[in-house]
This record gives C-alpha cells, structure tokens and sequence, in this order.
C-alpha cells in the first residue's frame, strides 16, 4: 500500500507545487499600441499612479492573442476572437478607452484621438462577453431602474434623503438637488451618468476641454452610462489593475452589502469561513484561474459561493463562473419585506404583489409567484450551491445548514409579519399616516424591523456570524423593537385622549 | 566594551534567525495509516476541500512519536504515551474519527470502518490530556449548561428568541423550536448534539445510512456531544488545518467574543496591541513553540495574554499554557450584574447569591463570595498576567494600568446600579412586571446598561481601545441610558393618570 | 516606436525594481552607546519585549551621522546635526531617555544614570526638529486644553463621565474621580502627567525607586508630559519600533479616529480606497521615503493625503510632508455644530462666536471667520489636497468630488439647525433645562445628529464609504432623529398639561 500512499501524496504536491500555467509567470509582455504609447507619454507624469497600477495589471502583460492561447478552463476572457486591431496588443488605455466611440455621448477628441471617459460593460463585452451578458440581466445592472421606477422604493429614498426645515414643531421636507441622492443609495446603485457637452479644466495651467459629465464621479454597480448601458466592471474590478485578487476578497462586495441593511460582510467577517480567509489569506492563490478549493484557497470568500469557477485540486470543475450573482441562490433573504424566492429576472421595478403594490411579497408575507422562480429552478440553484458546500463538507453537514436556515428564514418572516400588525395599528388609530410608510417615528421602527433586523438574522442564517442573529442586530433587537413600538402606540393613543 | 555590544546583537540574531526546530521543516512525513488511506481513496475527490486543508496541518506531517521527540517546552502534545497502533502514523482520518467507538452514540458502520461522525474533547484527550482536562473544567466547556440550568439566563434566552404574534396591540411570545436557540445564543454556546440512529443521505445519487444527528452542524465551545462529553475543539482549532496560528490569531476569538455584549474583539482591534497586531503580523511567527516575546511576536493577541505559553527571547518561560481561559484572570469583567472576583469553578449554574438568584452578585452589587475566587486566588492570578505585561512593560505602568482598570469597573458598577434603581422604581409603580425581568422596554434599557455598556467600558479599561469607554457604547451611552430611562418612566406614570 | 515603448517600461521596472537606497539593508549597525548597552544589560531580561522590538527599529540600526548622509529627499530626521555624543551610535535607550534632564521632572537616577521616563516631543526634536514644530503647533498638540479650557467642551466631558445616583427617579450626577475621564476622553486627547516625587516599586523581589507619575500610563495624542510640553509621538509612533510602517497604516489613526462621532477608519475601510488597501497592502513598501505612488503604494491611507512626503515613481516629489495634520484641510467636517473653515491655530480654546460661545460657529451656523483660515488659504490647501487626487485622478473627477462634498456638508448642515431648532423648542416650551445643554434626552439626541450623524454623512463624502451616508449614522438617522425628536417635545407636552 506504500505506493498508494506516495501516489495520494503525491497528487497532492504536484497540486500545491506545479504552477498551473508556467509561460504565464515567465512571457515576454505585449507590445504596446502605438494610440496607448501616446497616452502613456502624457499620463506617465500626468497621472503616474494609475499608469503604474496598469502596469501591474494582466491587461498590461496579456493581449488577447496570448489570453486566447490558453486552454479553455483558464482563460479569463470568453470572446473566442476579438477585433484584430486589438488582437495582439496590450489591453492599455486607447484599447478600452476608444472603443465604440459612436456609441458614446462621451466621446471627445483628446490630442488628436477620439476617447471616451467612461469605460461601460459594453466595451468590456469586446472580450468578456460571456461575463458582460451574465451582468446586464442580473439585478445589479438594474439597480438604478430598481430603485426609481419602483414608486414605493422611490418614496423611501425621497423620504431619507430629503432635507428637513422645522415648521410647528414637525420636520418638513425641503425640495432636495440630486447630490446626497447620489451620495447615499445611488453612490451604490449608480448615477445616470450623462454627457452635456464640453466643459473647460484646467490642468497645470492649460485649459482642455473635456466632456461635461453629469453626477460625476461615481462607479455604483447599476450606473446608467453615457453610452446607454447600465452597470460599472470598475466597481468590483477597480481602474487599473483590474484585479481578479481584489474581486475575489471580500472587501469588494464589503463597499456596498454592510449592516445594517445588508450585512453580508460583517457576517461573513464574524464566521467561521471569515476566520480562516483573515488568518490564512496570505497563504493564499487569489489569482489561479479556476480557483481549486483546498489547494488555491481553503476557505470560501464571497466570490467562491456565489459566482466564480471552482475546480477540485486536481483542475475538475465544480462550478461554473457566473457574473449574474444571484445565479446560485434560491431564496432571497434580503426581505421585501419577508424573506421569498429569487425574482425570475433582473428588472424587478415590474414586480406587481396581490395587493398591486411593486413587492415581491403583499405585507402579510405572500408572495408574487408569477415574478418569482419556481420550486424546480429553486432546487436546481441549491443544487449548485450544495456543489460548492460539498467540496469540504459532508452531505449530512451541508442538508443541516439548509434547513436551519429555512426555518430561521421562517421564524424571522413571523416577526416581520408581527411589526406589520403593529404599524397597521398604528395607521388604523390614525397615529400615523400611510400616505408616506417611510417617515413617521413608528413607520421607522417597522422598516427597521425588516430592512435591519430580520436581514442580519438572516444573513447569519446563510453565512455564520452568530451574534448578528442574536444581540448585534437580531432577535435581541427583533423582540425589543416590537415591544418598543407597541408601547409608542399606547402612550401616542392615550396622549391623544 | 565592543565585544559587549557583539554578544547582545549576537543574541539577538540567534534568537531570530536560527529556526527553534530544523529537523521540523525538513523531516520526511511520516506514514498514513491504511485505515486512513482509504479514508483519503474516496475522500480526496469527494470532499477534496477538507483533505488538502488537512494535508497542510501539522497532524500530516507528524505522527505523535515525532512529536514526543521533541524538547518539552516545543512539544505541541501533553500525552507522555500514546496507543501504539497511532503512535508511528500521521494524525489522519481514522485516527480521530476512530477513536473510542464504544462512547460515541455516532458510531456508524462506513465501507467497513466503524467511524465517530463527531469527534470530541475527550477523542482528542488521547494526545492532549493537559489541554483536554484544563478545558473540560473551564467555563467554556460548561457554557451550554450555565446558559439552560440557569433559570434567569434560561428566561433570558426564551425571551429573546421566542417568536411574536401581535394580540391586543401588544406582543405575545409564541412557542418556538429549537432553531432560532440553535442559531443565536447556541451557535456559541453549543448545541445539544445526540444521535438518533441513521438516516439515509444521497451522495452522488448513492443512497448512503449516516448517523441521525440532532441540533447539527454546530461548533459551540460548550457543545454537548454524542459521547456524552462537553465541549469542541473545533470551535478554535478549525478542522482540518486545526492550526495553531488561527488559534492565536484574534479573529478566532472574534467568532464570539464580539460587541454589543463582550466586545472584547473589537475593543482590541481599536487599542495600541491590535494596531501592531494589524500592523506587522505578516512579519510574526505565529506557529513557534514556545510562542517568544519580542523575536516571534511583538504584540500580544488574544492568546497571548489568556493562554499560551510564552518565552523570552532566549527561551526562558515567562507564563505556561493554559486551556482555562480564565485561568490568568482575577476580575469577571462581563458584569453579572456588576463586576465581581472570577467564580470557582466552571459550571456557574450551581451559584446562588444573598438573594437566592442565581447570579454571581445581587441586585444591589454583594458578590456571592463563597462560589469566587478569595482574594489569594485573585492576587495568585493577577502575578500571572502581570508576568505577560512586564515582558514589555515596566512595573509603574502595569501597577498604574491595573489600578485605573480597577476604578473604572467601580464607576461602571455605580451606573449599574443607578439602572437597577430605576427599574426597580417601574417595578414598584406596576409600570412593568418583575415576572419575567427581561421582556418589557424599560427592563431591556435595563439589561442594556450591564450587558452592553458597562461590558463595553470595562472591556476598554481591561485592553485599550478608548472609544468604546466613550461614545461607541460606553459612558455616552451609560448616561444617556439612565435618562431615557428617568423619562420613560416618568410618561409611562403620567399616562395612566 | 518599439524603443520607446521599452523606455517607458524600463523606467517603471527600474522604479519598482531597483530598492531606493541599496546601502539602506546592507549597512553595518550603528555602534550601540555604553550607557544604552549599560540599560540593554538588564532590560534584554527584564523588559525583553520592549529591547527585541527596538532592535527591529531603524533607530537601532542607523545612526544620526549615517541618516545625516543620505540624500535630502529620503532622510528621516529634519535635523541638519545632532549633539555629537549622540551622532555617530545607535538612538538607544539612553539616547532618548537621557535627553534634556533639567527640564524634565520625571527625570530619576536609576542605576547610575539620570533617566526620563516619559520621552516627549521636545526630546524627538533633538533630531526631528520640523516635525516637532509642525506637530506642537497643531491642533493635536493642544487636544488636553481643546477640551478643558472650553467651558462647553467641559462640560460635555463632566456630563459624559460623572457617575450617576437615582433620586426622586431621576439620576444625578455624583463627583467623579480623574479615571473616567482618562479612560474615556482623555485616552485619546492625553492626560496631564506630573511627577509628584519618587514612589518605591517592587521587581523581581527588589524594591525600586521611580517617579510617582500621575494619570499613568498615557499616549493620548496632547499629553502634557513631565517636562511642560504637550505631546505624545508614540501616539503613532509606537514605542519600541517607531516604524513608519506603522504611521503609514490606518490602523494607528483607527485608535481614535472611530465612529460614531469620528468615523475616518471605518468611512475609509468601507472606501474604494479602503478596499485597495486591504487587499493589495501586501505587496505595498511602507518603508520607503520619499513615498512613491503607484510603485510604494497603489491607494492611499490616511498618511497618504493627510501628511506623508509623496513622489512620482521617478521620484519627483508632489506633495511635502507635513506633521500638522489638518495641513491639507480647508474644511472642518467635524462640525461645531456645523461644518466650517478649518481655525486659524491649534489652540481653539480662544475662540468665540458671535453668540460668545467658544465654537467656531453659531447654533444656526455662522462661522467665527476672525478665528478661521480665509479664502485664499482655505484655496491654497484644497490645492494640496488635489495634488495628491490627481496622482491617480483627472482633474473631471477631482473637481467633481470636491464639489459634490460642499453640497453635501451643505445639506448636512441644514438638518442640524433643524435639529437646534427642534432642542431650542424643548428649551422654550421649559421641556429641558438649557442650563446644561447635553445632559437630557432630548438634548442627547440632538449632540447624535450633529456629533454622530451629520459628522458620518461628511466624512462618507469625504472619503467614500457610502453606507456612512447612508444606513449607518447618515441620512437614515439624521431623518429619523429629527421626527423621534419632535415626537418626545409633542409626548412630553402634552404629558404636562
């Protein structure tokens, strides 16, 4: 048996030791366009850092000829050709930054060449278009129709984001521009970034007109571009390293799903999983392509679960990359207002409940079947979860963990459903006015109930983090809230009298 | 003088540069036993995850002979012997999970093998009987008892997690399962895990009888396990590295030990040690044995200053490794209600205090003296952690540092008291009921001042990290608390009128 | 064009490969002075943590002269000599703990030698003498005064730390001690430390005669030190190691600088920026001086646009280092009570309002301008500030930002003074006592919306971090603190008839 132990050992090693791809380390970097040269020229002093955050970058040292070359499993672009102008050339700046000019309302003529400020998914689809296409039907890409085509979300941004003036005694919105919009949820879900124009700046003493861009900067995951498209690669793959090291760390998705409404990353954090990836991180290969468990990582992030191509030690593939990041969940936990299934599709601004209003589930918690996934394709989405589970854990282990969190996602949905009763109470007692559900001291403490509360529990349900079920905003906080709420109920009701 | 110089540099060096063990990096891995090695047959690709995690682990790359080899003070196994059919093989599969079937209610016939689902404190006792045997008397290992047999944390807990259904306008505690326990005040604390025979799991469409496991998965450090035993390594040792470096590292600690309620994680990342901690530990060795001040760490973390055994640079022992992480502590700084002398023994459930609560202080702040620590033992504690200070610090600033902890758990009890004033007042105005004294609004503002606030505060003076002493849930909120407390009281009576 | 494609690459290569300063690892240490040996003798056994760390230091491996030789751009000290006794051995223990014994009151005789204990800024501008101006003239320098001098700031501290007693159902406030406030405040701002004589101390069994230091331990950043000045570098610079590494991490400004009501950390951690930084940091030189972009470092910290000496790969500096922190600052975030022009000096004790209140602006938000840099200053600063944008960013998205702030602080400032107006009716319908103006609840809430929640909105603005404008203690909360606060006037209104 001797020559079976080596051979385990030895797979092993050969695993841990051999460089996936040895030409990768070792190719002579691409040449350089002659377009790119020449912004290099200017921005080399000019902007130095990101020209150097470039050079760091596999677009600086790859060209796509070079990409294509690889075998199929670890190529990182799934165009099977791209243009031949940009074929065998670096990925540099005139690459990305010149592409599609007709389509940019941005586009603008810079010393000569015709640029466009604001790289879009569009022009990043030249050679991800497997990936761009993923992208623009997720709810990411819709995140800003999602908010502001749906009149009920579009009210609760208005209703936070406005300016207050006092007039008797009561705060009173004040007509509000669109920049702590910007600042706040749509720093997140992205600007409508138009083009009105040129405009004139001053760079080290010489005027240049440049394109007068509208709700600028901003890099939020739906942003509306000025080409037409909606979404942002830069706000996960950050300008101009594009790195696959920094989607793949969770720090990434921590910039936009934190407490208290979405506490993805502290959960993560707080868990077991969180533990590892902070104690054993360096040691780590965030940057082979596949990603083998076990081998390159050994704790999952959150890219390992939810959308990047996973393969065992010894390269078989466990799951397939997915840029539509809910491709692999069955229940959305992030309750409107209950917990329910995933939206069949990535616009859900057309979602219409029982009772009309543009929820997933009516306020009693039922849900809005027709715009929603269905058992055979929520089983099949677990399934693919369940894949990723069980490259480290027994099936036992992994069935458990499902149902604790479905029965969690359930007694959290009954607690939902108990602040409802009590806002309901309110607005029947006309100690608030349901015109607006967002803004009254009562109407708060219910949205809390679902948006903070029953969310971190859930999240914790899904990820670890135990004391976000329990004393950091969980039951701790989903049982005194309801108390607190009946008893502003009771003194507004007999202050009344 | 010149040679003087050369000698302490020389030192030094030594100290950094010569590897505590060559032979440990070098030695060839010792055999797999055959048991194990088809353990790994299957295992390797159908949870290939958890196999190459193991293969990193020291248990892969030593068999407990090697291990007795070693100079006492390196040794990482407190077992003078161990079974000799374990002694020459690495520490695999069957290793483990093979140990002491006649205990383990889990056992379970597999492809031939009779295997424990459930490996436990006393399984790993084989190896690490000081370990073993100084946890299994802590409070850890009691920590699922001293929450259920403790009738005042038991009502706690039920308050917490127990579903709601509005009645009347008011909240009403609806009966609830286990799930919500399981994912809250357990997840920590440990969950009750017995096996209820087999059941039948599907694996790769094989149909496959595994043990029927209840409350399962769960890793809670006072884990009630299917032989009967308490506790889980696991918990800190994460299977299947169970490296020493995650247990010293602070985010294992992290996984609990975490704000609002015992910050202690958060507290630390904020103070001067988690800053060098967060700074260089890169540069730190954080797997020698002995673990030595100044040359292989250069700040304390969570272990250093609770439990491991620390050396002088030269190898000299300044504190011993200790399992009982209560072992170098002399003040309970987690205030039940107040602060009070570490009790005497692990299971806490058993203490009684003046008033016959079972709490380690009454209401009003007498400590139940004869279940604590005496003032000795307390003294005999207090030399110990001092030895871990004066390994950096000198004497003035420990004594200084011990003496202001000491006075600001006083001012944080006085505060504690103000808050039991006041609830008591609601008490006896019938504004809230002492029946149950953790469900109404006004006892949570209550339980908030000592488990929250006067925690918060205490844990800051214990280990740095100032703000939250101040506006992050510290005395900001200590005194904002008492008059929302005040006012609440005051409306609540005028309302009745 | 192939030449100059590699021009451009060789001169990047060379940045990033060639080290800076090759003499810099190779050198030979520094001789170590007979009196520092003399210390090392006893404290490599007494104090081994404190020696091995300082033995890491670049004070133990450089000398003053080897510093002094280096090229203008990359040294270390300011200094253009040092007293010859110290120029030419390591700065060792006595090196800076001998220095200028007659000003210091801590200074003992301790084994033969005179000796500080507390090293303070005046005895680092032995060597650092353009980093101690900078520094002592900030507002840092003057934190103790900034909050004791200030007749409201103390009385915010005294309402925040005094210990409470219930009676008649309200808490009153009880005398206090010193420790709270050290603890609290005072930990971060720095204690008034005295030498009151000579105390005797136990070591290792022999008695030992030491200053009797008063509010000890401290590293608070306006320590008042034993020799007058006020100050404390190892507030960043921690003791034993001073490693700019160090300084140059968030991690250190993260010891104070921390929500709710500074929340730089966790604004930045949540930051494109922030994200860049944790997950690149590793392959990052901390080292390195001048502090190259792109190639040292490829986002920035807190160091990087605050203060730190910035260069162009090729070494070109952009902007200078500077130990006033608020140097490249125009506008003051932190509202007192609503953002305002950055004061004129450190010390801002001195300053009025037109109320006569010692804030730099009104309660309905006019600035003290007499106390607050002008126009054409606040412009020349925002102009450094940009220099450090545009290494990386077009003047668009510079421009942009900075504009995009204003209207944010802006609108920021409108929701306090909505806020004051709601307290300033508490006041006059006699619901609260204006007497002091922080003690009661509803004042309390209004502190949170300026302190707390207007502060995180703009530092979110500042820095990115979007769910600080957000969710967490931003829009969410300055919405809903104002209704909370005009439901409590409405409640206790009507409570009182």
């Amino acid at each position: 048996m001797r020559w079976m132990r080596w051979t385990v050992w030895g797979g092993f090693w050969l695993a841990v030791l051999v460089p996936p791809a040895p030409a990768q380390q070792a190719a002579e970097p691409p040449p350089v366009s002659e377009q790119t040269e020449e912004c290099l020229g200017c921005h080399e002093s000019d902007t130095p850092g990101i020209v150097a955050d470039w050079r760091t970058s596999r677009h600086a040292r790859t060209s796509p000829a070079m990409a294509l070359a690889r075998p199929p499993l670890e190529r990182r672009l799934s165009a099977t050709d791209v243009p031949v102008e940009r074929r065998g050339v670096a990925v540099g700046c005139f690459e990305c930054h010149g592409l599609n000019p007709e389509r940019h309302q941005d586009n603008f003529e810079h010393f000569g060449f015709r640029i466009n400020t604001v790289v879009s998914p569009n022009d990043c689809r030249t050679c991800h278009p497997t990936e761009a296409g993923q992208y623009l039907a997720s709810k990411k890409a819709f995140a800003v129709d999602n908010l502001e085509q749906n009149p009920l979300y579009h009210t609760l941004v208005e209703t936070i984001t406005a300016t207050r003036t006092v007039r008797d005694g009561r705060p009173v919105p004040a007509p509000t521009g669109d920049n702590t919009r910007n600042k706040t949820c749509f720093a997140c879900h992205g600007t409508r970034v138009e083009a009105k124009g040129l405009k004139t700046v001053v760079v080290d003493g010489d005027e240049l007109r440049v394109p007068n861009l509208t709700n600028w900067p901003n890099q939020g995951v739906g942003r509306i571009n000025p080409d037409g498209t909606q979404g942002s690669c830069a706000a996960c793959h950050s300008r101009h390293g594009f790195s696959i090291e920094m989607a793949r760390k969770p720090y990434t998705c921590a910039q936009c799903h934190l407490a208290p409404d979405v506490p993805a990353w502290e959960v993560y954090r707080e868990s077991k999983h969180g533990n590892l990836f902070s104690t054993h991180q360096a040691g780590w290969n965030f940057d082979a392509v596949p990603w083998r468990v076990g081998t390159d990582f050994r704790a999952p992030t959150c890219a390992a679960c939810h959308m990047a191509l996973l393969a065992a030690p010894d390269g078989e593939p466990i799951v397939q990359r997915n840029h539509d990041f809910g491709g692999r969940l069955w229940v959305r936990i992030f309750g409107l207002i209950t917990s329910h299934p995933q939206p069949k599709y990535g616009g859900t601004f057309t979602i219409r409940n029982a009772e009309g209003l543009p929820l997933p589930t009516t306020l009693d918690g039922k849900p809005a079947l027709e715009h929603l996934i269905d058992a055979a394709e929520q089983a099949r989405r677990q399934g693919e979860m369940k894949k990723v589970c069980l490259a480290c854990h027994g099936t036992s282990w992994a069935d458990g963990h499902f149902a604790q969190m479905a029965r969690l996602n359930a007694d959290t949905d009954k607690m939902v459903l108990a602040a409802t009763d009590l806002v309901k109470r309110a607005w029947e007692l006309k100690l608030a006015d349901p015109a607006n559900p967002f803004d009254e001291a009562i109407e708060r403490k219910w949205v809390t109930q679902w948006l903070f509360y029953a969310n971190s529990v859930r999240y914790s349900g899904a990820m670890g983090g135990p004391d976000y079920a329990a004393f950091k905003y969980g039951w701790w906080d989903l049982t005194r809230n309801l108390e607190e709420m009946a008893d502003s109920i009771e003194l507004k009701a007999k202050a009344r009298r």
